[in-house]
């Protein structure tokens, strides 16, 4: 019988993080202040633990991964590869599809491999307490699991709408420790602000990012991490491709084609940028981010210097942007609700070396109900981006005859995302789609900023 | 470092279940009918398949497991055994704890390893439809998965009051393709009746089992399944144990106690059991099933035949029982809610081979919390049982300075039981605990039946 799990021991545990940064074939563009100056590392550094503004700016290959880093990993990594020979017989192609589960983490998503990394570089710089910000829970969860680890105390902002509908993943964290204050709230100026004008705000994922950063910036004992979009970010994220990699050379196989959802871009780095050197040398793969159609970021949006949140409180980035007041419909797939993209994907995808593609809403779910049923694991919204488009790459094998190699990340397990299953199910969720008008719209409203 | 995951490749999933039928010293009682006469198979075959009968009764030592079900099986086995270093550490013990961890099946518990070889041999004997009930939920989740694999229609009466408090238990198992019925239904005589007497009715696993017998029975391209109690399924997961061995041998180690949740059984049965023939052969190893002090069946209940359902329309088994009209209050645990206990688990507790210990709710969450924090993973309340029993048996070798070898299972994951912790968390759980006179009165409904 052919082999289902591709498993790897502990020890084989990547002991470095890949920078993409040091192989670029152009240089990446600055972050910029407001008015227009490169942002300097001491302004991260009121926020960010030093270690993490010198990766975020460091243009070093290879960085190693501390022990204690590594030891946590130990708790679910290495993560399994899985040939996914049930979801291949049901579509009948003759293609090889592998997915990397990242589902196997206690937090149920890639996003702790950061988060235990931030944490440890929190502690050892003296720092107490952690603030963030959560919109689905996955992000959350993953910080309150990592900063337990390292005794750190962690406060979560999380979307009050969320807060309200998902209240398990707020309990998931609380169960590890972290405080959880649903946003806007009365702690911070931001948050009383927006309470001010309304008392019935439902929050969203701009005005938690700002109450977290006014909380870190404002008390000497705290912190600001953020899931994803910034460099050192995707940098801890890389060890999901390198442990792919050395799991398709154990089976003696190699992606014609990678697909992996994309919100902020966490995990089209950590599973795509090791796999960036060989298509450089050369190699034919196909790297495609795959993103929902009703955030079109990537494949919609323009590539400029726009605020990484909605309040135009962060630094500039050069990234691609529906603009910074864009605001994506409630789709389920909260995590794929983010009007811009980490600046290195976005720039790999304006380099024509990623090739991003939008799927609809339906599409997604009927493929990650048919994976569901034929591999077992019931996939997170966000996640089925990936399984759709692996699947519509199958079926094109099937036609063709093509028997590729495509490899997937599944993301995370959707035990928290049932209520968007019964809403599919129960025939409650369309796709979404703008006519050109209304993405122009939030698009008039970028900063007028080019690099210079 | 030492290692944290110790992992089999799925070569070595077992070949064999183990039935230890063979080994005991004592032959088992037989089933009887209400009247008292044997149980003869032909009264079985009505609702169950023909090879689960044979193996209800069977007295081979070795019973080999299909390929079809070593297969599916693949999806996630062989189950990782850990070694809790770090929840060893928070408790500043001498002693090794290991844990099974049976949460990474996509149901996320171990009921999916009966689950699957119940829908293949219905599957090989022609029958299109399953019917079961589930309480908390993870029973029917398993069956609905297995049956999805293996092509067949489920249906699961669902305790009405868990349908209403779960939802998300439903979804997942509606995602699978599953039909979940809240329990009394209008779909059978035993619902209706029970509907006619109190509309209101919020159910209770007794009435559940009520109806789906009766849609198995009624119907013959449709049998009945059973997630517990019965022999065929505590067979099916004596892999656990056999894994655990196996994984034991490779790090060099051997338990002295090995504790594991106790509700019907098959968590004990799938673990102990395999380690049974090393204890008659003179090793010194307990073997401790752990239930909760508000369901105290194995502690506090009467040896006695007794029905398997409440309304009285199973056959009798010799068992440990509170009575088949004992309603245990709804503590949070709702695997271990059952008035009574396998047959065989029974007998090894009677024969003094097992030795059952009950634990208080409170305890139970403490432990399961202090284990999450530590070990990342967020455990099933009926496996923060096992948990907290590990933790005291540590607690314990810390005064006397043994380094003695624990072992428990981790049953499953508490991803759909945070409503529990959040109840905990808020101060809303107690303990519960029965003065012998509230026991007495279950136990004097015993039917007056002696084993001949």
């Amino acid at each position: 019988m052919p082999t289902t799990k591709i498993l790897l021991d502990e020890s084989e545990i990547p002991t470095h993080w890949y920078n993409v940064i040091s192989d670029l074939p152009n240089p990446p563009a600055p972050y910029l202040t407001p008015d227009g100056k490169p942002l300097t590392p001491d302004m991260m550094t009121s926020i960010f633990a030093p270690a993490l503004v010198e990766q975020e700016m460091s243009t070093q290959r290879w960085i190693p991964i501390p022990e204690e880093v590594r030891e946590i990993y130990r708790l679910w990594r290495p993560s399994p590869l899985y040939r996914a020979h049930r979801f291949e017989a049901a579509l009948g192609t003759p293609a090889k599809i592998y997915y990397k589960y990242e589902g196997v983490s206690p937090a149920g998503s890639h996003k702790p491999n950061s988060a235990v990394a931030q944490a440890y570089y929190n502690k050892i710089a003296g720092i107490k307490r952690l603030a963030t910000e959560t919109g689905a829970g996955q992000w959350g969860s993953a910080l309150a699991l990592a900063g337990q680890m390292f005794g750190l105390s962690v406060r979560v902002y999380m979307v009050k709408v969320s807060y309200q509908q998902k209240p398990f993943r707020r309990s998931m964290m609380e169960t590890w420790g972290a405080e959880v204050i649903p946003s806007p709230s009365q702690l911070t100026q931001a948050g009383r602000q927006a309470l001010a004008k309304d008392p019935d705000c439902p929050g969203s994922l701009g005005m938690a990012i700002s109450e977290a950063v006014e909380e870190a910036a404002s008390r000497p004992d705290t912190n600001y991490t953020l899931g994803s979009v910034l460099n050192h970010v995707l940098l801890h994220q890389t060890i999901i491709g390198q442990e792919t990699r050395k799991q398709l050379e154990q089976v003696g196989d190699y992606p014609d084609v990678i697909f992996a959802p994309c919100g902020g871009g966490s995990n089209v780095g950590g599973m795509m940028f090791p796999f960036l050197a060989d298509k450089a040398a050369g190699k034919a793969i196909r790297l495609v981010p795959v993103e929902p159609t009703s955030c079109p970021t990537l494949t919609r949006g323009h590539y400029a210097y726009d605020f990484g949140d909605s309040a135009g409180l962060t630094p500039l980035m050069l990234m691609f942007t529906l603009g910074h007041d864009f605001l994506p419909p409630s789709i389920h797939a909260g995590g794929l609700r983010y009007h811009g993209d980490s600046a290195l994907v976005s720039q790999l995808c304006h380099d024509g070396i990623l090739e991003p593609i939008a799927v609809p809403q339906l599409a997604t779910f009927q493929a990650g109900i048919l994976f569901a049923k034929t591999e077992g694991i019931l996939p997170a919204p966000e996640s089925n981006h990936a399984i759709c488009a692996a699947m519509e790459e199958a079926l094109q094998c099937k036609q063709t005859g093509e028997p590729k190699t495509i490899l997937f990340t599944l993301s995370g397990h959707g035990h928290f995302d049932l209520a968007s299953y019964d809403k599919y199910l129960a025939g409650e969720l369309s796709d979404l789609d703008y006519p050109a008008e209304t993405l122009q719209q939030s698009l008039q409203n970028l900063p007028n900023i080019t690099r210079s």
